[in-house]
């Protein structure tokens, strides 16, 4: 989006033998990739060279004669940030006031937040994320970092107030440090809509709503099937237990069995053994449990006819929990949604109870073939569901026939991600007394549990679903264009925009004092405005004005409008646009 | 709101007297900021005995066995940001919507932008405020800085995307390195809400309808009565150049004017004459025209009068300029809410005609008595209008009773500060193509005119009345309560909840599955829920249930409500909320 003047001739073989070189190197990483093979040191050589020539085209611009005093930059936002433009403001309008009436629906008010946090506030809460916090710089005062997501900040809201209960909703943007992958939706800036129930209830009640809250949401969003994988913490650590995970590696084994999604089993089985030191049978009896997943019931059966499992207490306790949500996801019509699926772990620490994520048909890579080194997943019955969970930068298996597809500016085929998944959440008991033991106040326990909605996501396939349907959206709500003919002053227009306006009617005229008519014509159009006010001279002499309804661009066709007495325009328009 | 354990024994002494002379320390500054003396080194004081302080109580506390591992710390949002919390959420939702309605009435479309800029981009857009931009942390990548306003990324977006016109308004959160005062609605992190047009107009066309839009958004707001206080940049400029001031000297003798309406004439001139070096008699002649101001026609005559000045073509060419604009403001009904104001200076290099600040009766500090240093201002009329400007940090001239008034963790009693301007803007013609020319773009020049209104003095002041009214806000919107007598299954509860959210009715009911009476009426009382249905047995039995309107908290009075068919009861409730 930005021109660089012509470089200075010394530079010129340079940068376009550095460009060849670039242009050499992507296609190098796209066949590389495609076969599976690690292409980080000719992603590296390519940044390096792509930096380099940021350099010499700066220097080529200086000696070329920019302005003195001005520095060449390059006019855009951030990495992993975007404008919204108009008829993205809008989409996005719309989906978080669908869910803002689904919360509402559900009794929740709202809080807001501020967009950076003490810099403690946040620490140690991400695990292995937390590298990928944004720091603001140290300017002399508090130490502080962007909020990585809506989930803390609502925890240290909690604890802050004293609350031991609180239902809110809240939609903001968070921050993070990853690799982007914008056209997924995948950003470093983004919307996240959260709904999360604070304090104490009979088991799983709060969890069945606010499962209940994200299928009323997806279901409204109308983005097409999905399905919610479901799991429970307490299950996983059960299954870990009897399968011998000495207790100080439960947390990074549940980390290697989350990727589960994106890597083969036997990957996964070589993480474990090999770069976290578990022992090859306890891997393998980790290895007969995650692979199995079904619908609620028919699972749940399975793992209760199961002695040896049932005899952990933590696994029967998140079984018979299990079995209390199912019971409710019937009543609210929404267990056909689930997913009760063994290999969902969810890579952060503070989850205590059931853990969920929905993914769309769109959140897997396009076109990826099952792997056959996969355990056979024993299904308990014809599964169900769209996808298979969350994708990373893996490529895509399948040879394609375009060698000169687009790699971002990180080397990657975006065409081959998928948008991954769209929400996710789960029961997280303990953070709220983080931060109050943290703080010193000794507090009684408050649990919570809550949804997060990754409303980018969602964008995405919306706007591809747009793009389809070639459905083309208006960036303003302008409803009245007042045109004048024939000299008519525009003191009068302004006049007239004024009598609309204190009557609630959107309306717009031409800048110009003496504007041309087609140019008149060619604005209401532009704005596809769907009435003209004429005023013209004669007519206004007799306290009239006339009144046409645009009906695409043909304003020279016979519907010369209606005359319509001054004083009766308001009650006029407003009858046409459909307003009391 | 954090509470600190209590001190290891040792400490304790220690800790008492730095308390006490912390007290000591706010009662000698209240003294002599209330006689008008400087108390820097007496703050300075304060704030190291409370970073003292701070480190004292946190080692006393770990001495006195803390968790080991927990660093105890302060649950709380950095310095001048703060939570929104329901009610108040709610209340910024109803401003946002209100002005958004307006915005769209005059044919603006909307955007977003990022939170955070390249550096380049804000940097040398804002003078001598850049040094209260918040930077992002050096992390390897590209350098940031939060944005300062939405008027620098939004020129931003239009040379980016190559625009020649855009009308834009942009409601979002902006970031300040400032000295908050929060009770006064002057924080760190806040709120704007922005209308611009960017674009090629006949004189003063934009700028009348930008003006027009500042009125009706203020009006709208029903937050009493305001001014608008309006000048020229190039009238100023024309004075400077009639009264002798360098060309290199100004801006500097331009922000010096700005300070007028925080400082006496006396000080003003002294900084023009002493710290900036600006001959007396030049400063003198500045005097001459600095303290005029009045409606708008009545000044204008009076300048257009003055031979001197309107042979300055600078002068005249903004002279001709205010009489094309205050013919519009006629015709929009606005002109009788304007002062044209020739103290008005605004700090902001960027603009480049009309300039404007809008202020209410509590702008000024409380009970500031006229300041007899003062020149005598020529008003041309018995003005109108409330209060005098912004105000600054200056101490409050009247003597205060209670020596014992809050001091903020400055040091500044923020009873004795205004709220300052609620809005302001201008015309800024050079700030696009500043940036597509320092991209290396040749482009036509995009002029642009917008105003911002500053949301959160705004909420302030309604915060204020608010309070005075007594009124209460509900921060839930929640309509039904579903309640469970003898036994009902909480089942029942969710299934009767299903029917009602399936039609869109907000509803709840108690965590619990087999909660109290009385419980289950106090969560409907506490939550101000409007209806409660109650199912009992016997009743549902009957395929019935009982609905009660909820009139305060007498529920034990005689009204027992209505016995509807469960069949009828969607139809039933939607009729009582008023819906269709």
């Amino acid at each position: 989006m930005s021109h660089s003047s012509a470089p200075a001739a010394g530079a010129d073989t340079t940068i376009a033998s550095i460009n060849d070189e670039i242009s050499a190197l992507q296609v190098r990483i796209k066949e590389l990739k495609m076969s599976k093979q690690d292409a980080s040191a000719e992603i590296d050589s390519m940044k390096a060279l792509k930096d380099h020539l940021k350099v010499l085209t700066k220097e080529s611009q200086a000696a070329s004669g920019a302005a003195a005093g001005n520095t060449n930059f390059v006019l855009k936002t951030p990495k992993g940030t975007l404008d919204h433009k108009p008829e993205a403001a809008l989409l996005r309008k719309k989906i978080f006031s669908t869910l803002e009436g689904i919360f509402l629906k559900h009794d929740a008010s709202t809080i807001d937040t501020p967009v950076f946090e003490l810099k403690e506030i946040l620490a140690g809460k991400y695990g292995e994320d937390s590298k990928l916090i944004y720091d603001l710089s140290d300017q002399g005062g508090e130490l502080c970092s962007l909020r990585y997501d809506l989930t803390v900040p609502f925890a240290r809201y909690v604890a802050m107030n004293g609350l031991t209960s609180m239902r809110r909703y809240h939609i903001g943007k968070v921050y993070r440090r990853d690799q982007p992958v914008m056209t997924k939706g995948r950003m470093r800036e983004f919307y996240q809509c959260d709904f999360d129930i604070a304090g104490s209830c009979d088991p799983m009640v709060y969890d069945s709503e606010v499962l209940r809250v994200l299928c009323e949401s997806l279901t409204a969003l109308d983005i097409g099937e999905y399905t919610v994988k479901i799991n429970h913490r307490k299950i996983l650590d059960g299954i870990f237990q009897l399968a011998g995970v000495p207790a100080d590696k439960t947390r990074t084994i549940s980390s290697a069995v989350d990727k589960l999604d994106k890597l083969p089993w036997a990957d996964v089985k070589k993480e474990m053994t090999i770069e976290k030191g578990l022992d090859e049978a306890v891997a393998d009896r980790i290895g007969q449990y995650v692979g199995l997943k079904g619908p609620g019931y028919e699972l749940l059966e399975k793992l209760k006819s199961d002695e040896a499992l049932m005899g952990v207490p933590l696994a029967k306790a998140g079984i018979d929990d299990m079995e209390i949500l199912f019971r409710y996801l019937k009543v609210y019509n929404v267990l056909d949604k689930m997913s009760f699926d063994m290999s969902l772990a969810r890579g952060l620490d503070y989850y205590t109870g059931i853990i969920y994520e929905a993914i769309h048909e769109s959140s897997a890579p396009p076109s990826r073939a099952p792997d056959p080194s996969v355990p056979a997943p024993s299904t308990v019955s014809s599964s169900s569901g769209s996808g298979s969970g969350k994708p990373g930068k893996s490529s895509s298996r399948k040879d394609k026939a375009d060698a000169t597809a687009t790699l971002n500016e990180d080397g990657v085929d975006e065409s081959t991600i998928g948008v991954g998944s769209i929400a996710a959440g789960g029961r997280y008991d303990n953070l709220v007394n983080m931060f109050s033991e943290a703080a010193g106040n000794k507090k009684e326990l408050v649990p919570c549990v809550g949804v997060s909605v990754g409303v980018e996501r969602v964008y995405s396939i919306m706007e591809m679903r747009r793009k389809a349907n070639q459905e083309k959206v208006r960036g303003k709500e302008t409803e009245v264009f007042v045109l004048g003919l024939g000299g008519v002053e525009i003191e009068k227009r302004m006049e007239f925009a004024t009598m609309l306006w204190d009557n609630g009617i959107k309306t717009s005229f031409s800048p110009k004092t003496n504007p041309k008519t087609p140019a008149q014509w060619k604005q209401a159009d532009d704005d596809q405005i769907p009435y003209v006010a004429i005023l013209a001279p004669k007519e206004l002499a007799q306290g009239l004005v006339r009144i046409k309804a645009q009906v695409g661009k043909d304003q020279a066709g016979d519907d010369k409008g209606e005359e319509v007495a001054i004083d009766q325009v308001v009650g006029y328009l407003k009858e046409k646009l459909g307003r009391a």
